[in-house]
């Protein structure tokens, strides 16, 4: 089984290294690891933030472990050549659709969150976005009015094949945890929406055993607020997963926590931390490595069939945080290295 | 001064009566007011939401006191007829393109929200939302892919006129206010962002008094949550600032205390409470009237220009909420009615 590395930008190189003595400490039979260039750091080397290489390397592998991409020197660059196209290059070219993005909160850090800890310590919720389609993959661009002022223009879509399969993985997804599916859109404004509700009402057929029910967007972000623990599975498109899952995941209060999936249909997975590349604190030893500590065990659980495995990592973050490993960001003083050695020392 | 009265659907009507009945106390001379239908109440009694008689009231009106619109009886109407097409409607036909949505703690309120009450209480912030443009107003429909499948499709756009009229009310209000202004876009993924990113970069040049910064949306529903009160004024387009301003809303705790505004170029407004119609506690005479009251107050500030009277509004809503003035939504016991009374009492 072949992982394909890619560290990227910032801290992505080390918190990914504390994330691979995690899964060699679990010697697991036949796992070989390949190191890619991507973000930042490939377009400083070859010139661009997703090279041929690397893209081939995504293609062969089983799965892929990311850190994470962003890079404030990359700023100015064109659009096609920043950091962050190697996300979006690598969900489109591997047909990554699925993105899952699970928020609880750990009993331990319940004062993390700026919710009140009664309301944050309800959180368990999955959100499933959308991510090979919406207005991020539309025809986009600049053009001139009648009126000769400058536009820019991006089609927001959905067909009816791209909503029917993340439909069936917000339901089955429902089905696995506690029957509960809340789509959420913008069908009172947008056709795309529409369209979008039209499908998941039409795919619920198949899942009896599942509550459904739709929210507006707008909605949706005030109830994450006022009482996101009403959630299990939220499925949404591209641009209202965007915002709705990190606004989720800052409920939770410690983004340093938590881990993401993005699959396809034939069982490859990109395997990443929610937070970013944290360019501020790279090199110094203070980023929390327990988010892609975490994406790994997703990872072997969604990818390379492990469940046993999975559930060990799940079960030894949760002790050493019981244990009392604290990075910075949760308000303690263990460098990355350390706080990959607390998870080490429970397994 | 001509006021339109559109009280529209569920309790609209009850707390538009208490807002007149607080604007009467003032007894200011020369406001007359027309009333209108609009919402569901408007196409059940004529057939449509925004009929052409509450249309010509609106535009020939110096201001527009709106209730709510949402009615369930009308889900199932073609997109067209369902009552929210009626704010749209004015929105588009009176080119009211810049909404206003102050959140702010009442400090006997900063127990309501989620949020723990030191993150709370530091809210002061302006949603200043682009309300004429963006995916909500360009092409849409529905059509076949080369595949045969079904789709719908929105088209996002903003031109350059469009952005320039809203960043310079952004940075207006920033100028009135604490001098800081954040633009949220999605400028790494969307070009209409771009465009919104560079005119907004633009205008800055004439504000040179106010700080000018750019956040990513995703981002910036993270910080509504994280640290709120890191916000003066917020400058969006307009589904973007759909979202976030419910988000904001709801971090404030009492959404039943929210005003709007939305304003044209000539100082036409309309001004409504941000909670919608609540046909669950419609006749009920549970419904807070305050968001209302505090609308009526805006519009006296923003479009009749008359401040000190805003003023006194203001200041009685505040002394009723601290005499302990509390509706249900407040955990108090206090109709509609008599939560005017209290309004009315200081006056
Ligand atoms: C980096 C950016 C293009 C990306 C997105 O918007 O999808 C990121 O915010 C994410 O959520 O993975
Ligand atoms: C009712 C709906 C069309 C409207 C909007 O999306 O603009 C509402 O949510 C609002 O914010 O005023």
């Amino acid at each position: 089984m072949l992982i394909a590395l890619f560290p990227g930008d910032g801290i992505g190189p080390e918190i990914v290294a504390q994330a691979v003595r995690v899964l060699d400490a679990l010697a697991i039979d036949g796992l070989t690891y390949e190191d890619g260039l991507v973000g930042g750091a490939a377009y400083k080397a070859v010139g661009h933030p997703l090279p041929p290489e690397t893209l081939d390397l995504a293609k062969r592998a089983d799965a892929i472990l990311f850190g994470a991409v962003g890079d404030p020197d990359c700023d100015a660059l064109e659009r096609r050549l920043r950091p962050e196209q190697a996300i979006l290059g690598l969900r489109k070219e591997l047909g990554l659709f699925s993105n899952l993005r699970p928020a609880k909160v750990f009993p331990e850090l319940a004062d993390e969150s700026a919710l009140r800890p009664e309301v944050a310590s309800a959180i368990d919720l999955l959100i499933v976005r959308e991510t090979n389609g919406d207005v991020y993959f539309g025809e986009k661009g600049f053009r001139t009015t009648a009126d000769g002022l400058r536009e820019g223009y991006d089609v927001m879509s959905y067909n009816e094949a791209e909503v029917r399969r993340i439909a069936h993985a917000g339901f089955q997804a429902a089905r696995a945890r506690r029957g509960k599916l809340c789509s959420v859109d913008k069908a009172n404004v947008l056709e795309t929406s529409q369209l979008w509700r039209d499908v998941v009402i039409a795919v619920s057929a198949d899942y009896p055993d599942v509550a459904l029910s739709h929210m507006y967007v707008d909605n949706a972000a005030m109830q994450l607020v006022r009482n996101p623990g009403q959630f299990d599975v939220i499925v949404t498109g591209n641009l209202f997963g965007d915002i709705l899952s990190d606004q989720a995941s800052m409920c939770v209060g410690s983004i340093g926590m938590l881990a993401s999936a993005t699959l396809n249909g034939s069982g490859q997975g990109l395997y990443e931390p929610i937070h970013g590349s944290a360019p501020d604190i790279a090199g110094t030893g203070k980023a929390n490595p327990l988010a892609t500590i975490l994406s790994a065990a997703m990872m072997l659980r969604y990818s390379l069939n492990l469940p046993e495995q999975a559930d060990r990592i799940e079960a030894a973050v949760a002790k050493a945080l019981a244990d009392g490993a604290r990075s910075p960001d949760l308000g303690g003083t263990m460098s990355t290295v350390e706080m990959g050695d607390a998870v080490l020392a429970v397994l």
